[in-house]
């Protein structure tokens, strides 16, 4: 049996049912972080404490992680994960630091000068899950820009292992990237706690980063509260889009690379070659021997499809419909196809740029948006770290010369003493 | 007795009490927002005809607003109203224009590059409140951006007046941008059609605009099912910042221009002269009797006040604490002051920059950040209705380059199908 489903060319009006994706939120979730949430904003420390015991099964005299241990992280890493770590930050870097961007001054008519200024978020909070795997790279990912923004407060949580440590690696990271606020707390709790503050953790503007589904639920909520969030999330997924000119091995590679993440990751492969989509299960079947995670890859195996699709074009309105949160292209005409993609996260071109190395080094962003939310949500970049204020400088010339429109408008909507403070200036 | 309390040189831990908003959330809304949420997404149409008599009083055989109704609002308007609209769009396309914006693509390292492209929202929908006034210069503010951004499906919601109708200055409007898909309907249930669609009104990826508290509920609580909004709303705000180069009886036509906004709405007077305190106070008195919604702005004067601060650069850091939707600046060295806001929606500079030529004509964006989000939000522009997508085009040699490093960390995160995707590529 073929490890992935093979559809080919389904008709427009089945795209809905075949890209749905995994179904994510337990009943009663909602109502289970509200609690937690009110629990943690009324009663701070102790609450976060209890729901760490519960869940984590930690406790914890000091969650603060001390000077101490955020400097001799270094002494507990290889050399060689320490140099990777740092040309990672290095790539990182040097991609974001184009978006820092300085906007002209616009003289909309003469007298009247407007612009806008790109000011960092003061405090800014970001989540590192622990879990099966110490997320350092998304640290980097979240720290990097953070820092490049000039955000003063940075404020990181992250679940403490059962020793009741943070991975080195964790540490590591937050050290090169001069940050000090960290705190040894996870799951609803953590984003209650950065959200409204506790006795020892403050609280934030905007909270940051992946989770599972009660990090997911618990960042939905808090907006409800007036705190900003980076975007929702779901499960990561990966689309391939490949014709003949792609590597058979090299997709399948990626696909499982992408299916190691989680049970509920989904991969989707899209091509109009039969025989490179029979060669790519083919592929599957001997490299899924070879991983650790193999039986987390089998069931997001399951929630996965390869789909035929004769027309090129046609592919990518499909992919454009799906929205993959990741994207690779191997196929000709790979540039003008990836002129063509409208909702994705983030696109990986040509037969040597897998997944991973956007989820690390190349210095692209890897906190990107998942369950077709690329529709509305871009990925995490310098711009999630600031706001941008605008301001306008005018001259009597310049409200002499729009005076006219502002009263005339101003009194159609009813409102005159918006037209009476360009009036009493005007002497009209 | 003074319009305003004065209240001189507060000590800083008290900064927080008097910065107070009007409590804006009614106990029980949240629930009554999500059952009317869940009922249109289960019905549809027949939902929102039912919540439209229930609050609007209206019963409407057809919501869409036809094409013949477009085209003759013009008919409908003064000349100097249409010529005034022109203007004001014409400069508000100006000032946004700008912002249309094209990345370089970094080479991170030789072999790896990395862009971001901004793609327009497809399907963005635009709330446009009825009520007391006829917000066309709202629809302006959000279509002239919306169009800017190339969004390819606008939908426009707004409340009928009592007869059935939207006002001609709306409708005109929406035919000057080009917006078809225009719909009688407003409230919870316009919220809830344009983020689940019903059987007339397409369901959109982002809903932008203001309203009363139960749209700006709505709106919160949609982002709970993956709409994106704009921002989160409160009442509208100004606060102004003035020394004795500032005109007392400009000033009292700013606050009161804020004032008449609605019942909730807040201004705040930060000044180091108290005799100007004092002739301000005055002005207001005088100027309150002229304006006809006395009313409405006399309870929104009931919380607000006038703060005296003798040091400039501590008047900014209280105005900084209270990330004021607008904020006016006149004193001497403004820009110089202006540079050091760090949160705020939209600053005016000078005697001649009342903020009532923000709201309508100078360029700038009205739709701005209230209660406090200006430490997290910024006001809306082209950015809001785009997101960027990421790309990267990697050879073997850029591979090469960083396959190390990924190897190096995929495996420190115990994602080895991660490092495999990588191994594969280089044969090592």
């Amino acid at each position: 049996m073929p490890i992935l489903p093979i559809i080919e060319n389904p008709p427009k009006p089945s795209w809905k049912s075949l890209l749905t994706r995994p179904v994510i939120e337990p009943d009663g979730l909602r109502d289970t972080v509200r609690e937690i949430l009110e629990d943690v904003k009324a009663h701070g420390d102790p609450a976060v404490d209890k729901y760490a015991q519960r869940f984590d099964k930690t406790f914890l005299k000091e969650r603060r992680v001390s000077q101490q241990e955020l400097e001799e992280a270094a002494s507990h890493l290889s050399e060689e994960l320490k140099t990777a770590i740092r040309q990672a930050k290095k790539n990182i870097e040097t991609y974001h630091r184009q978006q820092l961007t300085v906007e002209p001054v616009v003289e909309t008519v003469p007298g009247i000068r407007c612009w806008r200024r790109s000011s960092a978020i003061e405090k800014v909070g970001l989540y590192i899950p622990g879990g099966t795997a110490p997320l350092f790279s998304t640290l980097l990912m979240l720290g990097v820009p953070a820092r490049l923004a000039g955000c003063e407060e940075i404020v990181v949580c992250s679940p403490p292992q059962k020793d009741g440590s943070l991975h080195a690696a964790v540490l590591y990271t937050a050290n090169l990237l001069g940050i000090q606020r960290v705190f040894k707390v996870g799951g609803i709790q953590a984003i209650a706690a950065m959200a409204f503050g506790t006795q020892t953790i403050p609280a934030v503007y905007k909270i940051f980063g992946p989770g599972n589904q009660y990090v997911t639920q618990a960042k939905k909520a808090i907006q409800q509260d007036g705190i900003a969030i980076d975007m929702p999330a779901g499960p990561s997924e990966l689309a391939v889009y490949a014709d003949d000119t792609a590597s058979a091995s090299f997709v399948a590679a990626d696909l499982l690379s992408q299916c190691e993440h989680g049970s509920d990751s989904q991969v989707i492969l899209v091509t109009d070659h039969r025989d490179f989509a029979v060669q790519v299960n083919d592929s599957l079947a001997s490299q899924l021997e070879k991983i650790p995670r193999k039986s987390v890859a089998m069931k997001s195996l399951g929630n996965s499809k390869i789909i035929i699709l004769d027309d090129p074009a046609v592919s990518i309105e499909f992919l454009n419909e799906y929205g993959p949160e990741h994207l690779i292209l191997v196929c000709r005409d790979a540039e003008m196809l990836a002129e063509m993609v409208r909702n994705a996260g983030s696109v990986f071109i040509g037969n040597y740029a897998p997944e991973s190395a956007g989820d690390y080094a190349s210095g692209t962003n890897h906190t990107l948006p998942t369950n077709g939310f690329a529709r509305a949500y871009g990925g995490v970049g310098v711009d999630s770290f600031v706001k941008k204020i605008s301001f306008q400088q005018i001259s009597r010339e310049g409200l002499e010369a729009i005076g006219k429109t502002v009263i005339e408008m101003a009194t159609a909507e009813g409102l005159e003493a918006h037209a009476e403070a360009v009036r009493i200036r005007l002497g009209t």
